[in-house]
């Protein structure tokens, strides 16, 4: 294994994070939930990990012990957010570093692993040097964030931030068996907490993400850090197109109500709206739950819609135009069809806080140098999205390979993890500082 | 219950089926497989038999123990084709009565049902009036007809006719879980016979079989029986579409390769193509199987496409196109996508057999009068397209509750099955006489 030992001698904290740990930490921790193998290093697959699987619930259970080594308080929501609490100087709410265990069906093993583990890492470093801080600073491990299994995005920070309420994302249902609730999974994997999710509840003083970039930028314009400036917005749909079954033989198109031609239509549709206003507009599950054969026009389609933009009006916008061409669309072939559309997520735009912009640049200075970091906007939403609502939040972009995520072969080299990690570390360490003046 | 007692006063052969038994017949068999209740009624529910699943197999001891019960030889070839053969007073191949007792995953109670369970009433209501028939008669029942599981309709009987070679019919998998082969599910179920699948195994001199319309053409025409001129071409397609998982929000357009959008676009194009020349193109089936979520591209989308027209040159003009526009699109968005094309099934048109069709319209004339049957034209596949091919031919319609089929509410009437059983009845007792002149 490729091994990458640094040295950052200008790193504003004094402490340095060990590589070598960070790195065999992040393949530890996917020993739950590896799968979709490429190649023949050990290391060489992707992750399964759907948020309160029982490979989440292992892997769960190995942070609450790893924390709990270094003397941390822990403290699970009922939203299953674990917070690992170091002690510092000063009593007050602590500073985060978050981000989470949750992966896609066919994810990687960085997309929100590497922000968790790069927070033990700093932990670790903090808490071998005998370091101690001005106030308490820990990690928090975000309930699905990835929206994968529950189709909502940040589901569990978006409560946490009072944006979901608390019944609503208890009730979310596995968009692949309905049957299955957010709140039945927390239950039966012993991660629905006492505490009440929420930001008064367990209050945080500041966030600090490390993410891989998951896009071309950074490797791009060869630096090394990325400091977010915050990420655009998007919604997330899920559209569900009724029809009626009948002989694909027999059944003259006027007599038709099909249901897989008009949602075949709105995913064209929709991406030509989106291209015509330089946003996104994607369909990642298309599925026929009433079931299928080839000679059966199906009774029903769902299929979700993502659309993102810089704007949020843009977003709107492209969503307006789109209930009015889907409800077109439904009129057009045959008998028609009934098309009903759901709101899953809604994630304007946000801009993060200065100071901790402020506290990371300083922290990139000293790992890579002022040549070394860019300012970067955000594609995808983050834990960070919701926690920048109610608390100072900032967020860190290390390179991934050729800006591959959501896939598995997703790759952050142990040198791009140790750059991040150095820098939060620092980021953290430093803003920990500010907090006294 | 609605029962209906016929007269049939002018009926060719002098026997009368019992018609309130074949009512109760149909729905006994029915209590394998029946699901997706409707209404309140017993029989207020569809049908989930597909071919080789547990319920079929069950259906099919039934089957067994009924005929045999009626004196029947019963042969068992090695695509689970079921021959159950009562001696007449001369050798020679029997006339059969065939259909099939499989289903489609939300199919209905008539749909293949009727022409096996009439069969068997032709045979009860034969054997208890102690009629001896100048050759052997006899039910085949057929493995497969819908392609619903196997996605190749009329599965076995097109390799009894010789058009699919039998490896390729074993080797033919579920098309929801390619690791289970039809061969396997034949052993599994003690369907694999020792008698090679084939006509020359195992003749018939002449098939006839009775099915409901699954169109509104008779009840539209106020008729009570078709008798059925010929089957319309068809070609079934599994289209596979290879891109690569992406995620939807930090991956441009330009970077994509997505499968969804494209297998969209190609919906879209076949339906219109077949709409430009008065064809069907229908895709019953479109499947993520590599896992989707709402926030990634999917790295494959599966679908099927099912293409008809009266004539077999404008099916595969209709084919030829549809290869045409799905590679340009392949080509259209980001990076493009791949594309394979399988061809599943190929049904060429057919004319049912002069003999078969005068035959039924005696025994049509005699149980409906002249005024009450018309020919027709068969927009679906049966059995008989394939045996017509063999051995002289001929399908009788009736009608079905407003052309509903491949959906659990398909309905025919008691008095509508009944006339078809009459009518079967004496179209294979006059195509008996017949064979002696
Ligand atoms: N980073 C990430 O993939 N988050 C999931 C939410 C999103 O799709 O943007
Ligand atoms: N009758 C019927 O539904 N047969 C299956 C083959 C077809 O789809 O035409």
């Amino acid at each position: 294994m490729q091994r990458f030992v640094p040295a950052f001698p200008n790193r504003l904290s004094g402490l340095t994070i060990n590589s070598t740990r960070l790195w065999d930490t992040i393949h530890t921790s996917c020993q739950w939930g590896a799968a979709h193998r490429y190649g023949k290093n050990l290391t060489d697959t992707g992750m399964a990990r759907l948020a309160l699987s029982d490979d989440d619930s292992k892997v769960r259970a190995w942070f609450v012990s790893e924390t709990k080594k270094l003397g941390c308080d822990v403290t699970i929501d009922n939203m299953g957010n674990i917070f690992a609490l170091r002690k510092g100087k000063n009593g007050g709410p602590m500073t985060a570093i978050g981000s989470h265990l949750d992966t896609q069906p066919r994810g990687g093993r960085y997309d929100g692993i590497l922000g968790v583990v790069a927070g033990l890492e700093a932990l670790r470093t903090i808490h071998e040097n005998g370091y101690e801080t001005n106030y308490d600073v820990g990690i928090v491990n975000w309930t699905n964030e990835e929206g994968a299994r529950f189709p909502k995005s940040m589901h569990a920070s978006g409560v946490w931030a009072g944006v979901t309420p608390l019944e609503e994302a208890w009730n979310l249902a596995d968009i692949m068996n309905p049957s299955i609730t957010t709140k039945a999974e927390l239950q039966r994997h012993g991660y629905l907490g006492e505490l009440t999710c929420s930001s008064a509840s367990y209050p945080l003083a500041a966030h600090f993400e490390l993410h891989i970039e998951q896009g071309p930028i950074l490797e791009g314009s060869n630096k090394k850090v990325g400091i977010v400036s915050g990420a655009q917005a998007y919604r997330w749909l899920t559209v569900t197109v009724d029809g009626r079954d009948a002989h694909t033989g027999t059944t003259p198109f006027n007599a038709r109500k099909d249901p897989l031609l008009a949602a075949a239509k709105m995913v064209v549709h929709s991406n030509e709206l989106a291209k015509e206003r330089g946003a996104l507009a994607s369909t990642g599950v298309f599925k026929l739950p009433m079931g299928s054969s080839t000679n059966t026009l199906p009774a029903q389609v769902i299929f979700t819609l993502d659309i993102r933009h810089p704007s949020h009006g843009v977003v709107k916008e492209i969503y307006s135009k789109c209930i009015e061409g889907f409800n077109k669309i439904a009129m057009e072939d045959g008998k028609g069809v009934d098309v009903t559309i759901e709101v899953e997520t809604d994630s304007p735009e946000i801009k993060f806080h200065p100071d901790c912009r402020e506290a990371i640049r300083k922290a990139a200075n000293g790992v890579v140098g002022e040549d070394g970091s860019m300012d970067i906007m955000s594609g995808a939403g983050h834990d960070s999205v919701y926690t920048s609502r109610i608390c100072p939040t900032g967020m860190i972009f290390v390179q991934c390979k050729d800006g591959v995520s959501h896939h598995p072969t997703e790759y952050c080299s142990p040198e791009d993890c140790s750059i991040g990690a150095q820098t939060i570390l620092d980021a953290v360490i430093n803003y920990d500082k500010l907090r006294v003046e």
